[in-house]
């Protein structure tokens, strides 16, 4: 591309008639929503499909924060562009996701009040999301891609019928998520087979680290109460529906890769209520204390 | 003792009357300087005296806050509940310098909003306490036993001289700390020695947690202007001036635990600035985000 004067790379790069689908979220930060009809079906309740919105776009933007964490960390550089990407993928998925709960609350609440100023208890990601397998001490680089595979094949499982959803933006956002979450499936995959099927010691660290998310994953494919009443008028997707098709993606993915089934107990939840309920995992105060940090400390900043 | 009609036990603990000098920082949350001579010499520049202040207070509160991080998970139980006791000696020290910088600036920032709503450059601890050693992944309790030797040595020396500061508060502050500080060295020369003096696993651990921490010791005697200006006066202590006696103890306790002074390059100041100039290391922002998140999210919060 030339350059005439007057412009510069960044003009060039961002300018309006270039193609912006390389970027993860488009160019620039203008609402999220922007031109997208955004009306709500008559019949469906806007404190649940709040609630909704926000589980989806919680999953999300948790996932991406913990992602971003391996940014210069990860075991190769190709490797760090890719789980920056797959998590620059997800964010753009939450800030649909949160915009558009924010828009249905209708109490003025914007995507970044929503991911920077609730408290711990008032968002509704499951709990795998928030699990901190690393980077730094301690870091986990296997088990952040058996979270990454199941997350991912239980995400595409269920967008891939959000896409008939009767809400027109949740429909909107899943049929662009499912191209992503396809990419972010074949990649966790692609690993957990050179992993599993490598050294005897990249199989037992494989093997590992399936074991130390697996806990987790019954939470995926458990219905809470709004989303049932969401799922029962076409709105929603009813997680148990997944079940089967997240169990025969796994296993196959697992076979090829000459792993086991992890034999594990499931994470207990608490009085039946977990992560879509707001109650988390110790793991999950921290993570919000750094992710808001900058946004509390400083109300209201703009940069 | 007897509980007579209408007491308990929490009561009885909490009398008036009882014996409160085994609390850290006394019973209750009144104002920690409270019925003490708050006047400042009059020759005495109060920027001065309130960044003096917050130099030792934020050295106290971000070890403390470090040591915090141990409770429960210290290799026996006896050493949880001494490094916890160490820990509330010093978040007592940190109340006590902070409340007194707040009272010195004379804006109405209280001992809590300097602790919780401070920026990280604002901060003026050394960069020593910062230091992530655990616990949790990658902890590390022989660095956290070498940090303590070396900064309660350094500390005990700058407190029994800032004893004859002609700063009241200070010179009160210093009485009180000196106590307490004498115990904290004492206890983490025993560990070093039993460390040291140990198996040649307990040995190379304890020589490695030195070679951490060493390179963050040079900072505590190197003077920043302040000091030297208040320590002219006869308000401070020259941090320069504690050297021989620091090197002198150190270098006792190493030898009686058989190990060697480490011999690591100091960390780089950036310019010349460092800890006391509010440049920090990268662990004090997780650290700050940790501590202040609670303050942060729930602005002005009582309970």
């Amino acid at each position: 591309m030339n350059l005439g004067d007057g412009e510069n790379a960044y003009d060039a790069l961002t300018a309006a008639g270039s193609d912006a689908s390389h970027w993860a979220f488009g160019t620039g930060f203008s609402p999220a929503l922007s031109g997208v009809d955004r009306s709500v079906p008559s019949d469906v309740d806007r404190d649940d499909l709040f609630a909704y919105c926000l589980m989806l776009g919680d999953d999300a933007l948790i996932l991406s924060q913990r992602l971003m964490g391996w940014c210069s960390r990860a075991p190769e550089l190709e490797e760090d562009v890719a789980l920056a990407n797959i998590a620059l993928d997800l964010l753009g998925q939450a800030r649909l996701l949160l915009a558009r709960a924010g828009d249905v609350e209708g109490a003025g609440r914007t995507e970044d009040d929503l991911a920077y100023l609730r408290h711990e208890h008032e968002f509704r990601n499951v709990r795998l999301v928030e699990l901190d397998c690393g980077p730094g001490p301690g870091g986990d680089f296997a088990a952040t891609i058996a979270r990454l595979l199941v997350f991912s094949t239980w995400r595409l499982a269920l967008l891939s019928r959000l896409v008939h959803s009767r809400d027109p933006v949740l429909s909107a956002i899943a049929a662009k998520g499912t191209k992503e979450l396809a990419y972010h499936r074949d990649h966790a995959a692609q690993w957990t087979l050179r992993l599993g099927d490598g050294t005897a010691y990249s199989r037992e660290r494989m093997r590992a680290g399936l074991a130390r998310v697996w806990p987790l994953t019954e939470e995926l494919c458990t219905p809470h109460a709004i989303e049932s009443r969401l799922a029962s008028i076409g709105v929603a997707v009813d997680p148990a529906s997944l079940r089967s098709e997240v169990d025969d993606v796994l296993g196959t993915v697992l076979t090829e890769a000459g792993l086991d089934r992890p034999d594990v107990p499931m994470l207990a939840t608490v009085g039946g209520a977990a992560g879509r309920h707001g109650v988390h995992t110790e793991a999950m105060g921290y993570l919000l204390a750094e992710m808001q940090h900058l946004a509390r400390s400083m109300p209201g900043a703009t940069w």
